[in-house]
């Protein structure tokens, strides 16, 4: 008998309604004859208002109790899809993470499952049971409740999947599915049907609405077949995968694309080891995140050129740390709010001379400056001004025609 | 060292400021040496709030996933608690019943505590931790979560006083204390210093507001100190505790009243077995509550009245359950609305005569009508119009002298 395993998110549990919902789609597998295992987050909006209770407690609420109380939430949806259906006539219970017990490592708050003991839901799998289990929790070793993080309840199905050796790893959320690109930004954007795992983390800035990066690449580590789809829309949803799994027609798989971004560029950086580090580590340490880094070859030997990108938000504060910081030893300053990173992702770009040429010349014609390029294997991302980003999207969809 | 037990209702943990001022009485008796062991109920409206999603999740959910989801209210106000604590420099945890555990027996939603594992709570509070147990929770021999019954922290507590020997066990609440007659309905009524587990159990109409009658009688059974006092308040409580502490010099310790109350007389009742089960029994099968019954003895030896009071609610239920039950036979069935049951309670009444009269004359000065009379070895009940209550509880509570 086939295992599947089933995962709610918050959204998809949000309301009595809702479950009633959820526990219509887990019927269905069960009378398609699949052995279901249920994972479900808490209730939309639950986590936060416990959150929010313990800030109003003490803003440095202990990490062990916090875990205590926002696992809270998890065990609620659980007992609710469980006693639905029951109502249904299914035998069915809630597991919660001591229940099996679920073992993590790690500090709490952001703690690591390293262990799933399988012998009681096996038994419970055999007597024809549908387990609905507390995603997000674990216990330690010291018999402590503790949480793997937001949005971990991804990272709990994804290794009941691994332990249970499951057919398919089924992400049920409130989109669709992944896009080749962001559909709010280009109404012809289509749901993709099957895309790989290095596609998929790749595409994080439009995946990560969908799911965790991080569970993503543990899929990948363990070969799991992902589903996400739609929870109130009975549809097909997009197949995350191995690429051997892909009979690829495609160059191009997605487009993704940022905004909010500014451009930081050091002109005359000593080119020099240490020269990059002496410049990220007090941004890091302030909290900045970097997220494009290019850096030119140097032209005279001595000097080389240095651009990143931050979010505008952090603009001023960045300035004054490179300005403040003696350390960093630089000739000029430029700065530039409002840019975007456009990326095209796919993994046929690998066989497929002459992808980065189309992508420019498709831009160019469009007169699109780019400002800045950086590639992988499998992206190529630019930087150009935010007010083009419209007009971006829609040239390279037509381009790599993504809308077939 | 000293061992308390402090129970806090969920009025008390009601809101994250009532919550601050738990931890702040808790800290308190830490300061002062004491080995603190807490228990806490579930946030006042959170269990109600908790069943109404179950019960539009289907009219018949679940016992077992109701029991994992109520008992999710009392992590929440502990884990809180705890935070709290720990922000304060305490050590301090919360111990949901698994971990502890605490094992009970029984059904569903209607569990009892068979046994609790002292162990590490023993090695946790010889650390000088403050252990902070959810209550109303523990889990079976399958290890899955039950509750002990509404108000079931109560119960809790007292488990715990009883295991660890407690020198008392405090249940903070939001009243302060037992008095002599309900505040509400004379507004001269004083909070009674110290009252015996009997006399407590006795009143229950005035006691349920304060305690279970089930807990006081745990707690009676294992000869525990309880303590009920406001947890808003700094005053003193009140005392419950075996007869042999207090020393007694008063006759009467409290007068209850009843309201609602409808009287029902079945006139020349064949006087054999089995009577009076003929007629309450298909009472009690349509959940009709039975108060005060009066049999009065057979004035032929073959037939007999008999007087019992209900629910002005229940009244005509009641009537038609009588008139159409054919194993009852009578002669005449009489009925009154809105009369009212008047106790005064007392263990110094065993030892002091005439108590009964001076009852019984005090209202006849008034002119209030005794319509049914019943006593116990502590108490005595009569049967009064409504309308007489407030006269008859000044008067009575003048004669014994209940407000000084």
């Amino acid at each position: 008998m086939k295992i599947v395993v089933l995962k709610f998110g918050g959204t998809s549990v949000g309301s009595v309604t809702k479950i009633k919902r959820v526990a219509d789609i887990i019927a269905n597998y069960r009378k398609k004859n699949f052995n279901v295992i249920v994972v479900s987050s808490a209730m939309s909006g639950v986590t936060n208002d416990l959150i929010s209770k313990s800030k109003k407690i003490c803003q440095n609420f202990s990490d062990s109790e916090h875990d205590v109380l926002v696992s809270s939430g998890e065990q609620v949806a659980c007992s609710l899809i469980a006693g639905r259906l029951i109502h249904k006539g299914f035998k069915s219970r809630s597991w919660l993470a001591w229940q099996i017990p679920i073992l993590t490592d790690g500090p709490h708050k952001h703690a690591r499952i390293n262990n799933l003991y399988k012998n009681k839901l096996i038994k419970y799998l055999k007597e024809g049971g549908i387990p609905i289990i507390a995603g997000f929790q674990g216990i330690n070793s010291f018999g402590r409740v503790t949480t793997i993080g937001r949005g971990g309840s991804d990272a709990s199905a994804i290794v009941l999947a691994k332990f249970f050796k499951a057919h398919r790893c089924i992400i049920y959320t409130d989109v669709e599915g992944v896009y080749t690109t962001d559909p709010n930004k280009l109404k012809k954007a289509k749901k993709i049907k099957v895309i790989s795992y290095e596609e998929m983390l790749e595409m994080a800035s439009l995946g990560a609405k969908v799911m965790q990066p991080v569970s993503i690449q543990d899929a990948r580590l363990n070969r799991i077949d992902i589903e996400v789809k739609s929870t109130f829309l009975n549809k097909q949803g997009t197949l995350i995968t191995k690429r051997s799994n892909i009979i690829n027609n495609r160059i191009i798989t997605g487009i993704s694309s940022t905004h909010n971004d500014a451009k930081v560029s050091l002109l005359g950086v000593k080119d020099k080891p240490g020269v990059a580090a002496s410049i990220f580590k007090p941004l890091s340490k302030n909290l900045i995140n970097v997220d494009m880094v290019v850096q030119n070859i140097s032209s005279n030997g001595k000097e080389t050129d240095l651009t990143f990108t931050i979010k505008n938000e952090d603009l001023n504060k960045t300035k004054k740390i490179i300005k403040e910081n003696k350390n960093i030893n630089f000739r000029k300053l430029l700065f530039k709010k409002d840019v975007s990173k456009i990326s095209i992702i796919g993994v046929g770009m690998i066989t497929t001379p002459g992808v980065t040429f189309r992508m420019f010349q498709a831009l160019a014609n469009e007169k699109i400056n780019i400002q800045v390029i950086s590639t992988s294997e499998i992206k190529i991302s630019v930087l150009i001004d935010t007010k083009d980003v419209k007009k971006a999207l829609n040239v390279l969809h037509k381009e790599f025609k993504l809308e077939r």
